[in-house]
């Protein structure tokens, strides 16, 4: 039975659009849609799984509100996130009619929101652009923000823009059917969330840990808004990277370079992002940013849940040399933002490279299953 | 002698950038751009031609502030407008070791200003841009306003992004050297400024013609001030194209239209605009938005400063469907500015396809010299 979608109201200086959350969201999408936007077509941008999976509901829902609706079907996995696939995008955009009021519904987890961002940022400069998160981390992360982009031969969203979405529609019931290892990976960000903005959210996964494993509704629905919550205040507050935002980066720049140094194949983006984290809160006890305890219970949270909090057999100077030449490090320092407290962060802070080498260094010494 | 620059003010609702006008400006660029910017590297963006005349200006004023200059070249002219040539210089960016601190100078026409605009937009999600342009027509017109763009075969500025750059420096001596076709080009832009929103400037126009044509530097600075003031004006009230900022595309729907059938070989972007004007001020006439004094003064001042205000030889129904086919068309339906009186248009207004074709058919019939 489908429960009543509830909404988060997400604003910045010049967007407005709204989240839908909610078991059988998806029903009510064309409908939400016809709201704000008088277009008539859609385009469905997806890859092939997910299009046999919610394609026919969605393309239903869409069709009942008027939308004649052609699918954009691109390969399964990072390899679509190119410029060479949005080219290909732009051209069927253009061939099929595509108008500034012809609407993008990005039908995926991060990839496919990516990549579809991109191209509805670019057609026309800029088209309308709705998320449907099929992913938990699609759901708590890469839907929210704005951030959009395609990879390039010598970085990861190298090229890309901030283009906020009309409009996101998460339907926790997709969830369900989400593989074991894409569901952890979206837990890792929720425990980011609790850990950089909001303490209650953080106890409340340590009480819940059973629930979360067994993925009930109840609880799985109040973690994806808590941690939107988190999200959106942050987003709000910086919607183009120029301040506070750098918050959301926490447990990125080590977890990015550990996704790098082992060619993304190793580690999904939330095991690098739980180790991040770790070494980080390591790092921030041994700089005095926090206490052991506060360190213990972040590792601690981590391993119940089965997230990853050490990793062993990576190079720590091929770490040190991917972070130098991260987007966000300027003119090659690298920042990172310290745990200070469970639900409080300090960022854009410098460490002394001998103190993260060491750290580093150790991990790079002890096999993994020591620490 | 340099004349000390004036600044004109850029301020929406999330950038704010200056506008330096002045005989000389160049020479204070990389002291200027020091203001805001602590990056190490500056990307100079144009075409060899261009490279060899102001190139080296350009780097020494750069240099002395202390920047690493680097040169992009990319072949003069439109061709170089492409997402293939933005894909070179995102690998050039990221081979340099371009950070979002390193800033893009743009050195040219409007070529090089939308192209540069674009890759300034899309690499890591924008990194600062400086439009340096160099024509008359990007100094009142494509330098202003944060469009960029390239082509694509299907459509001119497919692709492109929303984007202001963060600085312009507008140095009126560069216009000495520039042919004759592409002053007029821009003049055609400062005459439509005055028509939609400054009847001073219009006056000014009309009162000016021989000045005008020997270029004289007072009065083109008079010009060039207050065209980019109308401008600025338009798009601090609407910067992503909503609404107000249509009344810009004044003469353009019939322009494109008229660059498209003839393979923008035949008339430059300006010319093909002044034709535009005219026949919309035809439209408008006949449609009783203004009287025929007021069409008249618009083709009078156009005829006298050179342009062109008729066309003959291409077929009613193909500018027609050029016109369908519009960026700005939703839903197939063109919507036209219209002129009220010099200084005043009112726009997004539908215009019967039977009035419209029966004007077009009159031009067809009828050589353009009788005109």
């Amino acid at each position: 039975m489908p429960s009543t979608p509830r909404c988060i109201a997400v604003q910045t200086a010049t967007e407005q659009y709204d989240i839908h959350i909610g078991a059988g969201a998806l029903a009510q999408l064309g409908q939400q849609a016809r709201a704000w936007n008088k277009g008539r077509k859609a385009f469905v941008l997806t890859h092939p799984g997910l299009y046999e999976l919610y394609g026919g509901r969605l393309s239903e829902s869409l069709r009942a509100a008027d939308y004649a609706v052609e699918s954009c079907l691109v390969p399964e996995g990072e390899r679509s996130k190119t410029l060479r696939h949005a080219a290909r995008l732009f051209t069927k955009l253009a061939r099929m009619g595509a108008d500034r009021q012809s609407v993008i519904f990005a039908l995926g987890g991060g990839v496919i929101g990516d990549l579809s961002g991109f191209v509805a940022a670019s057609y026309m400069r800029g088209i309308p652009l709705v998320h449907v998160p099929t992913s938990l981390l699609a759901m708590v992360d890469s839907s929210i923000g704005g951030k959009t982009g395609v990879n390039h031969p010598l970085g990861k969203n190298l090229i890309g823009a901030f283009y906020p979405p009309r409009m996101v529609v998460t339907d926790t019931s997709l969830l369900a059917s989400l593989p074991e290892r894409e569901y952890l990976c979206g837990l890792s960000e929720i425990v980011k969330a609790g850990a950089i903005g909001d303490p209650e959210l953080f106890a409340f996964m340590e009480n819940r840990v059973q629930a979360i494993r067994e993925r009930d509704e109840a609880t799985l629905t109040t973690l994806i808004e808590r941690a939107i919550a988190v999200k959106v205040r942050v987003v709000q507050e910086d919607p183009t990277e120029k301040g506070v935002r750098a918050i959301l980066n926490f447990g990125h720049t080590i977890g990015h370079a550990l996704e790098a140094a082992t060619a993304y194949a190793r580690y999904t983006h939330g095991e690098a992002v739980a180790i991040g984290m770790a070494l980080v809160a390591r790092l921030s006890e041994r700089l005095q940013y926090c206490s052991a305890d506060v360190r213990e219970r972040l590792c601690d949270l981590l391993t119940t849940l089965r997230l990853p909090v050490a990793y062993a057999d990576i190079m720590p100077q091929l770490l040190l040399d991917v972070m130098a030449h991260d987007k966000k490090s300027v003119n090659g320092v690298v920042r990172f933002v310290m745990l200070e407290d469970i639900g409080a962060v300090a960022f854009q802070q410098s460490v002394p490279l001998d103190v993260l080498q060491e750290l580093l260094e150790e991990y790079a010494a002890t096999p993994a299953t020591a620490q």
